[in-house]
């Protein structure tokens, strides 16, 4: 039985704020942190205390981090946007579920004791109708989730009354183009829409999953959480133990997120692990499985073609997708071309009718620096550019997933090939990971190429954690990932020039030259752990700290230097 | 009393080599590192073992990784060097220690209890006589010191017995031209050459040192050892509390590795933290006590003006250097130039005496990205240049601080400005750290800024620990801070191409797709984490682990796809 406690997260001097939208009934959370005030002395000696704004920040941690909205897991999270298309004349909502192995484990009654509580019946686009926020925004329309994504984007511009290039009309824009996507199942209402694009914030997604043996369904939503706490904005489920199916409900009904799946790996455990009876059948049904359950978006590794296999024969390290591995193997028993592939228009197909995303996978990632933008990768990568054409003549939303292994001077070719062989659709890196000699530390080894890949035009960056090639990732593992990945993100947005990306810098170094301990902390990525590191330190005073002691405190000496304080921001 | 304990780094499945030199009676240290056989099947199914060429690696830890030498901290560590330079003419041992303060702290036998129990008379150049490697490479002169470095640079070329353009003739041209340094102070005889320059591999430092009521002499020795057993190339001794002198002694004494040092901090201690006291007669004394001890090189804030103090009045951060600060707060009080400026050419005199490099201090680097590459900054690194050539024009080895805290966008603008401004001086960075916004973690947004500037040219980068910002280090602070950043400095010798830099990589991932999990490891950056991350996931089967289970092991599966194994290395 799934847990019935409440789970709830706090962030320090932190407070829950809705900014509405203007065309749409919508109200976008952010969380707002409250800063002290800065204290200096006048001329005659008296405390002059001067009010710093509070600083804004994007916020991922959904109703959690709300006091007013209680959450407990057995109802779900409350889904605030089926309200939106509450009205709308292309939508049904359905009277049973489609797919077989939903129905059959909806009526199993074994099965009850894990089920999530509520069961919601599906929707899906009437039939002849497109609903994906691409065909919408090829018809000009500003959906609520595109002004959702606009005023979220510009969560502390707005704060301190700039204007922004970023709105409702430029975000429909970049969908149109294909620059940007909103994963956004119209079955997961829960999920609070964001935006995956070049010209946003840099995103960062996190994996989660169990496997055979592993951990049970609270402990999945609690990771799940977790990663929303630290930041995570997409959050991908790789599961592949027992009751993938129900596990993934009781995620999905408490994620605030968009979530991603890779569907082939439930349709493997359906022939008991065996790739040779993998076939179409089972996998489009695992497709419409998991449509209706809400997955938002989907890799589907349908780049990796019979052909491209041999170009492998002179790598170091072979095929190290796990997806791409299984269809290889696919091909090589069954002297066929991969079935992602051929079936990919009916794949869109269905993906359309729930406007499910694809994440185009790559199966052909570098596993190490030797094989990096080697001649696998690079034509794996020409036939997703393909597919995507494929996928945008439905309207299907795009993105491109990449490598994995990649030394720093080969960084900038692989996002410029990516650019154009896929038409400017956004990039989903793993890392890269920028050397191969250190495991246990791949967060770092992985973060300083997710950094580069992010400034030069990735969209969103999939988390590495220091278990990376050696194990599963515990609750610390996923927060030190998540965190490591949040500043290679910020570290993009700042050299993009993202409007508003320095603001919390600067607040925090104000506050940390002016010795506002507290700010600098709750400023942070991690407060917790930065009010730790403190505390183990023996702090003498708060006009210096352990580091230097009171005769080498460069701050202190500087601001003795100058009369006046800082006041600038 | 400081400790008897026999200190000793062991390395999993590795052995201590030395390759001798052809022009000089040296021995160059390096490690070894065993690789288990390759092991396929035949077509009859019969196991096939296939020999693995070892890895020679970069070996930082000195004697204390030779089972051979037995190091007692009392005895302090071989002195290697001394015999090279046993028969020159242009030195001379001296009687006596040369500085008041050195003689002072020998004479005072209440300290006797805390020294360290050998005196070694320091050695000088003969007046009139010039000894520095700058000098001798100007001559056309190879030194012990230049082959040394240029076979340590090579350790894996030669090893291939494949050849590299880093010969003893290309290293000494690098010094000549003033591009690469070797520290080399003729009192450190302990330490074993090594080169910073930006065609040779990337270098990174370590900081330890004590402040006011910490640590004391067993534990500094501890950190320094536990720096090079991680890789720490140098190490700079930043204390700041009681018997500086006494502790620095024990810790060269033992330090295999050159040491840095910023002799304002000691100064400033004589002066009992009263900076308005600090005075050149002070300071120089300083150095000459350091320069008798063996310091390799010193920080010397030198290139800060007075007319540089108020173009940071406009900064968020002002002033985040010690050194910086301590000379910007004595100059006002005194309303006088820095006496560090005024005295650079007798500073070079000393200097040179003993052949200590001098690191130009960046007392005006950015402490916040708001004042990143700003008018202070470069206005001070113009100044830094000049000096450069008061250094070069007595053959004094220059390198050059640098920042801090740098978007990313900026960085290469940074590295530009001071190849131009400093006429290709070694840069020597701090990071740099490429956001504010994640104390706790600033060992990885600093490496994020260090891999960028290093492959851009930083020849050493310093490192930072997760502490930074919030209290001192503890000893797994610095092994992650030293990791982090030999991780940073090898993903930037790839991006150069440095030769032979990937084939521990090539090596290592080799291992990882034929799942020889201990090779993985020993050839790993650090072989500890990774086998505990290893065993604490449940690990079931050599042929795949705990991340993927037996069904999604695309490596497996990637390896039963090709009937040929992976040969090719």
């Amino acid at each position: 039985m799934a847990s019935k406690n409440r789970i709830r997260i706090m962030y320090p001097s932190s407070e829950k704020i809705y900014v509405p939208g203007k065309i749409h009934k919508i109200n976008v959370g952010m969380r707002k942190i409250k800063i002290l005030d800065s204290v200096t002395r006048d001329e005659n000696g008296e405390l002059v205390y001067k009010k710093n704004n509070p600083v804004i920040v994007y916020d991922t941690s959904g109703p959690y981090s709300d006091p007013k909205i209680p959450v407990n897991t057995q109802n779900g999270i409350p889904r605030i946007r089926e309200s939106w298309y509450a009205g709308r004349k292309d939508l049904i909502r359905l009277e049973e579920l489609t797919s077989d192995y939903g129905r059959q484990r909806l009526a199993d009654s074994s099965l009850d004791h894990i089920r999530f509580p509520k069961h919601h019946l599906p929707y899906r686009a009437k039939t002849g109708k497109n609903i994906t926020q691409l065909y919408y925004a090829k018809r000009r329309i500003i959906t609520p989730e595109m002004e959702y994504v606009a005023i979220r984007e510009n969560q502390q511009i707005e704060a301190l009354g700039l204007k922004s290039y970023i709105t409702p009309e430029f975000v429909r824009k970049e969908i149109a183009a294909g620059r940007a996507i909103i994963p956004a199942n119209i079955n997961h209402p829960e999920a609070e829409p964001m935006i995956i694009g070049r010209k946003f914030l840099v995103k960062i997604n996190t994996n989660i999953g169990n496997s055979a043996l592993s951990s049970g369904i609270d402990e999945e939503i609690e990771k799940a959480v977790w990663s929303c706490k630290w930041g995570g904005d997409t959050l991908m489920d790789l599961s592949t133990g027992d009751n993938i199916h129900e596990t993934r409900e009781w995620i999905i009904r408490n994620c605030p997120v968009p979530m991603g799946t890779v569907p082939i790996y439930q349709a493997l455990e359906k022939v008991n692990g065996k790739i040779e009876d993998l076939s179409w059948e089972t996998y489009r049904d695992t497709l419409i499985e998991q449509a209706e359950q809400g997955v938002d978006y989907f890799t589907i590794h349908a780049g990796l073609l019979k052909k491209h296999i041999e170009l492998t024969q002179t790598r170091l390290t072979g095929i190290v997708s796990r997806g791409g591995s299984i269809m290889a193997k696919w091909m090589q028993i069954h002297n066929e071309e991969n079935f992602l592939y051929t079936h990919f228009a009916e794949i869109c197909e269905i993906l359309k009718m729930y406007d499910i995303a694809v994440s185009i996978g790559d199966g052909l990632r570098p596993g190490s620096i030797y094989d990096a933008n080697d001649a696998a990768q690079f034509a794996e990568l020409h036939t997703m550019g393909e597919l995507t054409q494929v996928a945008w003549d439905q309207f299907v939303q795009v993105i491109i997933e990449g490598p994995g292994h990649v030394p720093m001077n080969k960084i900038q070719e692989n996002m410029k090939e990516q650019q154009y062989a896929c038409h400017n659709a956004p990039f989903y890196t793993l890392g890269p990971l920028t050397t191969d000699i250190a495991p246990g530390y791949d967060h770092i080894t992985s973060a300083i190429g997710a950094a580069q890949i992010a400034w030069h035009g990735t969209a969103m960056i999939c988390y590495v954690t220091p278990k990376e090639h050696l194990g599963l990732p515990d609750k610390e593992d996923v927060r030190t990932g998540v965190v490591a990945y949040k500043i290679a993100a910020h570290a993009a947005d700042l050299a993009k020039g993202h409007p508003g990306a320095q603001v919390r810098d600067n607040a925090l170094s104000k506050a940390r030259f002016e010795f506002r301990w507290k700010d600098q902390f709750n400023l942070s990525l991690d407060p917790e752990r930065a009010l730790q590191y403190y505390k183990d330190s023996a702090v003498t005073d708060g006009e210096y700290c352990t580091m230097c002691g009171p005769n080498f405190c460069a701050m202190r000496l500087s601001k003795d230097l100058h009369k006046e304080k800082c006041d600038r921001l």
